[in-house]
């Protein structure tokens, strides 16, 4: 079966966030007064085959653990979705 | 009221991403041999103050079009929460 995985991968909350720092303050001099914070992360669709939704679950959490996330500053969460055959 | 709005940027299905190929290849070396397809793009958290949701909903469309997203390459959409006072 093929699924698609969005990725969310996030810095953890008490980790410093220049690129978020440097974004809301780009956003204020073009005149927006309303953010108060911004965060920046990373977000990726993976499609892939698996038998079923459990073993493609343990697979994108294996992939995030090894590569697409740094468990050491960064959190990540995923959702599976079936996609068309 | 306060508001978080989380963000995706994703490049527009027809462009080129080999930020996401060169991901897709790395995890193939790796021994994932599941993955078929991955596609790199932000993810981001704004928090905001604004008087309701409609309001939000404008000011974080506007602040994509004008900073968060490139919309020649780039689509984007969005989810607004009201965040705790």
């Amino acid at each position: 079966m093929r699924f698609l995985a969005r990725v969310y991968v996030t810095l953890k909350p008490t980790v410093n966030d220049p690129q978020g720092i440097t974004v809301l303050s780009a956003l204020k001099n073009l005149g927006f007064d309303s953010p108060e914070s911004v965060r920046v992360g990373k977000y990726l669709e993976v499609g892939l085959e698996a038998a079923s939704q459990d073993e493609a679950s343990l697979q994108v959490d294996a992939m995030c653990k090894t590569l697409l996330a740094n468990t050491v500053i960064e959190q990540y969460r995923f959702d599976l979705e079936e996609a068309g055959a």
